[in-house]
């Protein structure tokens, strides 16, 4: 049992701003979110309204009122490294207030609103499963949803999900599905003194980087939202020594695609630019359609105003939609300065979101 | 002082095929000559003709005979590293006699003809120095012979040079220079799924492939001789992670040109061909004039028969050219096998090469 002197409290029945920097200042890089995961276990004992199940450092709280629909939303509790951006401090930039810090942005802004309305909604309009789960910021298999989803795939059900990862609190629908592919050139060694002896596969990843530079990205329209796709090298390397003809040239190509292409079609259609190339997928992660036509969807854009964007960067919403349960992005912060250095959340966003989710979660 | 029972002895009464052997089956990868030394300098012993002179693992053994011209007469006795090649074994392979193993063709069948001719010329009708040097194979400023040049360049004066670099036992003319040089292309990084927002610095290493593999490299005619140039990419590297757009990206350039350009030259011709690109030499040395103009080389060529043709790769008679002394290369075995794990050298080559100067020597 933890040492009570030692052990972090929230209090939640403060504003969401005072919880999120709370929460920012308990230091939980992935791999160390258990004094987190403790801190909001303990916040949630007592309320009657929740029904609460933990698995390692993930936290589920479950409302059980029997309403019609069940609405799934979550939250990751780790971050990034820290690099001397804690603890918090407020700040004033151009007359904008932030709460500055590790953390503050990618998501615990997010995951501050969420424990507020947990405790404040002992009667909402939907039945509601809050989720705070660990290891989002390190590799796939680690994933606490995931390990939830494998655990107690019953505690993820429900009819609708909203992830609160920064989003300028408003709605970013779906996410590119996301692809890494090797593509390898091969020729024959020899000495670079006659190098007409040889073959040189770095000269013939010429053709590969001249597809790249000249491709055109496309952006397409799913669900009325535009997804902006990208195809980049991310990685180059070949050579032996510096007197020798290289047999083997490689690059790593990362290609964000857009949700209305299945993770195969990438891949087929990086096979069609890259004709006869060798190719390797060495990482595949499908996207998630917006889900903005589903019927809660719709009442919940309506609900928080603004006009749905589509989110470029892979999400565990894809997780949501793999399993039939449409999802969306919605929190506080600016994505661009998640895992910045000097991350930092305008206060004015946290209460944004509060306040939407309120109006729709008691609507 | 050596025990005497383990140090390895010489029979340069042998057939030069036989001496071939004998030195190869004493290892002497570069940094490891002491004993290959040992064994020359004890068989030069008592020697009336020939004053000896030892520097580190370098022997310089020079008649005094007062004639007109003095011919310098080299080759290294180091070799790269065995690789399940020694000792060394007698091959017959379609017909043709073979002694493989490492060291045979570059270059122990060269310094073992010199040594036999070495012991046999007391009367020759120039003054010989005859030079077995170490750490050829290794880094530039090891080199025994540029050490010989630096500490005792008296010893290395002559009118005439002959380096038993392997030629097939003809005679090759000068060598080409060696340029390497990095090229960098700078970029922005950022995230990739918002790679609009970052540059990609690998894409743009597109053009630097594009001129690498459409370049047509030159052929060259120098003193009659027609060298054959090569520019190629030796290494590639880029990329920070598998979800960044890239900010640099390097290309190593390896430019084998002809002995008609100084380097100078030769840097320059590359800064035409990558306009605007960040361009680092890293590594320079000059290529050799084939010096068939000289008398000394025009009777040479004409006693030991054949054409003349160009050395493509760098060898140490750029270091006699850089002092004026003309010189070429002509030596046993294929250049091909130079460093190869099948190292092997004909037989009939060895004892041409005898032939050859011998014929010249006493001529």
């Amino acid at each position: 049992m933890p040492d009570a002197d030692s052990m972090p409290v929230l209090d939640l029945a403060a504003p969401s701003i005072d919880i999120t920097r709370q929460l920012c200042d308990i230091e939980s890089v992935s791999g160390n979110e258990a004094s987190i995961a403790d801190a909001i276990v303990a916040s949630l004992a007592g309320l009657d309204h929740l029904e609460v199940t933990r698995d390692g450092d993930a936290i589920v709280a479950r409302t059980r009122l029997g309403r019609d629909k069940r609405v799934v939303i979550a939250g990751h509790i780790d971050t990034v490294p820290v690099n001397h951006n804690l603890p918090t401090r407020f700040e004033t930039i151009d007359g904008i207030d932030y709460l500055w810090g590790r953390g503050t942005v990618d998501m615990k802004a997010g995951v501050a609103v969420q424990l507020k309305l947990a405790v404040e909604l002992v009667d909402p309009a939907v039945d509601i499963t809050w989720i705070w789960y660990d290891h989002e910021e390190v590799s796939a298999e680690l994933n606490g949803l995931g390990r939830l989803a494998e655990h107690r795939p019953d505690l993820l059900a429900g009819d609708f999900a909203i992830l609160g990862e920064p989003t300028n609190s408003t709605v970013e629908g779906g996410c590119n599905g996301n692809l890494r592919v090797e593509l390898r050139t091969f020729g024959t060694r020899a000495h670079s003194a006659r190098a007409w002896v040889g073959h040189n596969a770095i000269h013939d990843a010429a053709s590969i980087l001249a597809v790249l530079a000249a491709y055109e990205p496309r952006e397409v329209e799913v669900e009325g939202l535009v997804y902006r796709e990208g195809l980049n090298a991310v990685g180059i390397s070949g050579g032996v020594a510096g007197n020798i003809i290289p047999d083997e040239c490689m690059v790593h190509v990362n290609y964000r695609f857009a949700p209305s292409r299945s993770g195969a079609e990438a891949v087929d259609h990086l096979r069609g630019l890259f004709p006869g190339i060798d190719l390797t997928v060495v990482d595949l992660a499908e996207g998630a359609r917006p889900g903005l036509d589903a019927p809660l969807a719709k009442d919940f854009l309506a609900a928080v105003g603004g006009t749905a964007t589509p989110k470029y960067g892979w999400t565990d919403v894809a997780r949501f939609s793999a399993i039939g349960i449409p999802a969306v992005n919605y929190g506080p912060g600016d994505p661009l300065k998640a895992h910045a250095d000097d991350e930092r959340v305008a206060l004015e966003q946290i209460t944004e979101c509060e306040r939407g989710l309120r109006a729709w979660l008691t609507a």
